[in-house]
């Protein structure tokens, strides 16, 4: 079934009982389609989805492989970026969905970035109350990330990522080489993921990033793969320990990620990517750690040179603290009113932190 | 935990592992609340979904009761009827949950009918991927249909039902007594979800409702509390044996329904109540199962008469019957393409026909 993967290539499973799945991570991968999908479609009617950037370079070979196994294939094209992750854009392809005659047994193929991924995935899981779905991420933010472990969704103005399902992927297909033409501020964005692995639970990940920072940058082919695959380790590891977030076990990838969905959405989707803002938020909350003594200031110093060596910005702007405040407060991972916060202890460990006091917050959001 | 339940009520347990609940019956019950929610609410935020029908007559009680035990009451009051099942009635209550600073502990608490328990269900099911739901159905039809199950969902202008969820309830409570408020088209539309179950599965069940039929529309509070139950305890069945309408066997609770479906769409939601379109509906169904010889002309008598006692309509309007054709193969029920019906071989007993001709749909539209 899977004879097309050689040695050399990586295959992480995702153990979640009748939900399980697999990743398979092969440069080249995105030019065996037909074979990599052979054993998730047969005959089935294909709903791709992907964005304008992403069509242009790989649309007509990917249609063109997948009709090889796909009794059809439609299409859903949007606009690039996180404006699509929204409910209006939902609500027209969810029409247009209808309109291609989509059914239960009908696949939404999510080929792009994270948002195409989110959105995708939270097309298939609302659609007939759920249809089958498969990510063929092609940002490193997706491929370490967004893809895997089953986070579908889409934003509300003031609220990140706060209408969505928990709905797993049937197969996630990472092709490495893909990387190669993703431009450099959302290549360096996808290596604030990466780095993350290594600060939540990793810290010879986190070493051996620090050791191959310059090979990473040049987007070596092997050393990516390399780098996908432990990702997608960690990331298979926490989502089987905690699928839908309950134990508190999965909160630990929020690792700067409440600090920056605010950043995200006070300053606008458009000013910070993704990545960015992450990495900022991870700077806040080093501080912030720091603050509360959980971590040396050589801690603080260290993540931010490995920021700083991927070119990564760590300065959250000066200005609107008291709107990034208020709106780290309508986050997720509120409990009961209660603000929580990820925070370092050591390279490699992250806690949960309940309610640090507003003053707190605000000073570590200075540089 | 549950000893405010006597033994004349009921009390009937959906397995479903982890998503395991009881739906509770009981006269009297809405005025027990705190009682009753007790094991399921302390101390929680609980936004209660309702309509302004149902508010003016139980809402100052029922916010009152949960006040007792929760931390805070928030009420989200939509327009009654169809309308308010829809992507931008979501779209603004997910912005007002927002607002009223639901995190991932609160629940949502749906007290109404079907419109109002499938709304709020869809609500809960994708806020912040899925927090934790209760059913309080006040309607016939919600009591016997839509409140177990986990169906949630809203429709799309051209598709019911189209966006939506398996999202179980932790608990269904169910007071028969609130049905006296419950205006007769409406109640006499719920009645066809009751004779639904007989249709499909339970030949006794049909017979007991044939010979109590003057009871049951005076709305005897005993007689009602054992029809509920015997309903619920045929849903509760084959809810547990397919979950998430994959085997097949669940599809047969869409007995009337893709016609039912389709005439609500075609003539529009306010023409005629879910019941009765899908009283319709069943005519229709039955009139096809003729047509192949699967039952006898004996059983479409049997059928329409009890239909007719109870006030329900059975004849499918004579106009725009290729729309009708046209919006049933546009139904979730339709697989690859292909056209599924659930048709009656005796009472008591359904099958799954596929791809029957167009011009047989046709013919059993007309009266």
């Amino acid at each position: 079934m899977n004879d097309y993967i050689s040695d050399a290539d990586s295959q992480v499973t995702v153990n979640l009982a009748s939900r399980s799945y697999s990743i398979e991570i092969k440069p080249g991968l995105l030019n065996q389609l037909s074979k990599a999908l052979g054993s998730f479609v047969s005959n089935e009617h294909v709903i791709l989805v992907t964005d304008s950037n992403v069509a242009e370079l790989y649309l007509e070979s990917v249609v063109s492989q997948i009709s090889e196994i796909a009794q059809r294939v439609d299409v859903i094209c949007v606009n690039p970026g996180e404006e699509s992750k929204s409910i209006p854009v939902c609500n027209e392809l969810w029409q247009q969905m209808v309109d291609f005659n989509t059914d239960r047994q009908s696949v939404v193929v999510a080929l792009g970035g994270g948002v195409v991924g989110d959105l995708a995935g939270f097309l298939a899981a609302s659609f007939a109350r759920g249809i089958r779905f498969i990510q063929i991420p092609t940002t490193l933010l997706a491929q370490v990330d967004s893809s895997v472990g089953g986070k579908v969704g889409v934003n509300l103005p003031s609220a990140k990522n706060m209408v969505g399902a928990f709905w797993q992927p049937e197969v996630v297909l990472i092709d490495p080489l893909v990387l190669e033409t993703l431009d450099e501020a959302n290549f360096r964005a996808g290596l604030a993921e990466v780095i993350k692995y290594g600060l939540i639970m990793d810290v010879d990940f986190f070493a051996s990033l620090e050791s191959s920072a310059d090979l990473i940058g040049q987007r070596e082919p092997e050393v990516l793969t390399r780098c996908i695959a432990r990702c997608c380790q960690c990331k298979a590891a926490i989502v089987e320990e905690d699928e839908r977030e309950t134990s508190g076990r999965r909160a630990i990838l929020n690792y700067g990620h409440t600090y920056g969905h605010a950043i995200e959405a006070v300053f606008g989707y458009g000013r910070f990517l993704h990545g960015e803002a992450i990495a900022i938020g991870m700077t806040c909350a080093a501080r912030l750690a720091r603050e509360f003594g959980m971590v040396p200031d050589s801690f603080v110093t260290r993540q931010t040179e490995l920021f700083r060596k991927m070119k990564l910005p760590v300065d959250c702007p000066a200005e609107r603290h008291d709107e990034l405040l208020a709106s780290m407060k309508h986050d997720k991972k509120v409990a009961r009113g209660e603000l929580k916060l990820i925070l370092p202890v050591r390279i490699g460990e992250v806690v949960v932190l309940a309610a640090p006091e507003d003053q707190l917050i605000l000073n570590s959001l200075k540089n």
